[in-house]
């Protein structure tokens, strides 16, 4: 029996980009001491207090269908907490909440993109983008950021995608960068504002790192003039609340915008569990210090990362603004980022993620998530830089 | 801003049926003793030890990100379960995990659906099924079963609407069936067999109501020769374990097909929380008398409308065969549905949805959820025929 081709070339028929993960999974599950530095994921887990309120909500007799936009104090809870960070004013009919950031780049495709439609997307790109466009219908459309503009997409590179084809709908960001690191700058994003509304384009802004900007304040674009009402910002608790496997996000977007992927989650996920959403409450009123808290671990890895690079000079850095993750330059050893990754698993058994997994832009680089405790992660950084510098020599 | 033609076509411009339900919801909400028997939605709660389990499962850590199929203990469950009710050979390979039964019908129209593709369904019909149709870009195709057949769908007339236009891609089925409370006769399901084979057609067996069989033994068409390959079986614990707001179902279908749609949930869910999966492994290891347990009080319920039927002669009865609902035939009160409901509901505060919140197959009837408890679902139905008898005489 024949199957969609839309749903059999979700992958456009090469690999995910996550072969080395999935060796250095299996070596692990073998018994191997691998240090994985692969995945965005904490090494905490979701706080027991968070759990609990659950656990009560649950046992109370919140079992049965929810509300399917989401329940109103959620929905109201992210409202004021982008009202607050951004100034924009949002309400809770704003709001659509999703089962994690990744069901709301979905919907926000799915609003934007009829298929056939061209949808833009930033290379280097966190690995599901091309496939979440590809699975709404539409067809992906790369505009590249260059290593040697430290990875701050042009609005003239932007400007020439959306011309080298039929106008596009849509444009994907995401700032903080996965897997970069990099936080656009205002001017990047005033470039970015300028090409969508001269093109009549919606921008898709995936801010599910807003918590962890290392330098400066999380700019969401949303907030630039005349932006609110092109943008769907994506936003999830994974990141911020160490609460990754609950499937908590959001789409934070015009109403009517919302009110239609509401219509698309009534025919799909038809709500999400209520007690997660009331523990999802609970999270969001512990306030910004626990946000600074989840976020302390990867802030101190990154003075490690900072330190240990200066120590010697064949790795070069990415600007390192944010995110769970550096981005390492590897050029000077003469190897892929592939190849790099490959063999640094082999030699050393720490498993890093190659820029090639990310698109082309960030080839000859290697993404280092920085997701093991400080003692064991400096070490393994160390090795990561003698083994490069042993290649170099 | 335009957001795309999929999205804002879903509801095909119409009404959603559930305008009555709406109603019924903001009069109690406002304080009015309604009665509701609208929504399928037990009276009870989701089982403490059940819930108690996933809170073990959390607390001990198990909150990052989930394998995306599924787990593979809540793979084998599903698979076991399915074998033994079935004896169709059944692995964990050919179970995915999703987010309910919606998710299921989801995923299984976007695998034999291209956009564009026609995607047949039996009128009437669960309210989701022609916007989960439009929401994968599928054209539906409505298959009348009549009153008159006892809203069984015959071969003949399926085969009339798949030659009434371009070879279409899928059938969607539901037995035992919601709204009508039918169980599909096994002459039912061959000829259905039957057209799906001679015309290369995938069959979306939507089973979600499998232990809410009253009379015989649920068929599952998967197991009707040369059907395994073609057929995609929706399952779901909501109606079984009383776990709707939990979010838990499956697709089973063939192998490929299954790795195919994880590429979907890669790029929509990406995959559940694993405590509620946990949770979902323990009640599904409470064994069939616990599913029992919580299909008695429909069963229970389904001999009160027997009993109240054989003492008045307005109302007629389709034949009460499985699921939580009856069908009621209120045509000798000269009133539609909706106009029934709408006065019913003015008149005793009581809730029913009209039969045309179903499509047009089922005018004239409404559906009673029998989802109150005993004493009170016997009171409210005596009112319900009282007042038929009323408006008849």
């Amino acid at each position: 029996m024949n199957i969609s081709t839309r749903i059999s070339s979700i992958n456009a028929g090469g690999s995910d980009g996550w072969d080395l993960y999935r060796r250095a999974r299996a070596l692990k599950e073998a018994g191997a001491p691998i240090v994985e530095l692969t995945i965005g994921e904490h090494d905490i887990r979701t706080a027991a207090p968070i759990l609990q309120s659950m656990h009560e909500v649950a046992l109370a007799g919140r079992t049965g269908y929810s509300a399917i936009q989401g329940i109103r104090p959620l929905r109201q809870s992210v409202a004021d907490r982008i009202a607050t960070a951004t100034g924009v004013p949002t309400t809770a009919d704003n709001i659509l909440i999703t089962p994690g950031g990744q069901f709301a780049l979905f919907s926000a495709h799915a609003a934007a993109c009829d298929p056939g439609d061209r949808a833009l997307y930033i290379d280097p790109y966190y690995a599901t983008y091309p496939g979440t466009i590809r699975s709404v219908g539409a067809i992906p459309a790369r505009v590249m950021a260059s290593a040697q503009s430290t990875f701050q997409p042009s609005a003239a590179d932007i400007e020439a995608v959306v011309k080298a084809g039929p106008p596009p709908r849509s444009l994907l960001i995401n700032s903080p960068n996965n897997p970069t690191g990099v936080v656009y700058s205002r001017e990047t994003f005033e470039g970015i504002a300028r090409v969508c509304t001269d093109n009549d384009i919606w921008l898709i802004s995936d801010e599910v790192y807003d918590t962890q900007v290392w330098d400066s304040a999380h700019l969401s674009p949303r907030a630039l003039p005349g932006m609110a009402e092109r943008t769907l910002v994506v936003g999830s608790l994974s990141k911020s609340h160490a609460m990754t496997g609950s499937r908590v996000g959001w789409v934070c977007g015009p109403a009517e915008v919302i009110a239609a992927m509401t219509d698309l989650a009534t025919n799909t996920t038809y709500g999400l569990p209520e007690y997660i959403q009331a523990a999802a409450v609970f999270a969001l009123a512990q306030g910004p210090d626990f946000e600074a808290e989840i976020a302390a671990p990867f802030r101190r890895r990154r003075d490690i990362v900072i330190d240990l690079l200066a120590r010697q000079n064949v790795v070069k850095a990415v600007p390192m603004q944010g995110a769970m993750y550096v981005m390492l330059d590897i050029r000077a050893t003469g190897l892929s980022g592939d190849a790099f990754a490959e063999a640094l698993l082999d030699a050393t058994q720490i498993a890093v993620m190659p820029g090639e997994s990310f698109g082309t832009a960030a080839a000859g680089h290697i993404r280092v998530a920085m997701t093991v405790e400080d003692a064991t992660f400096a070490e393994a950084l160390a090795q990561v830089l003698a083994f490069a510098g042993k290649l170099a020599a």
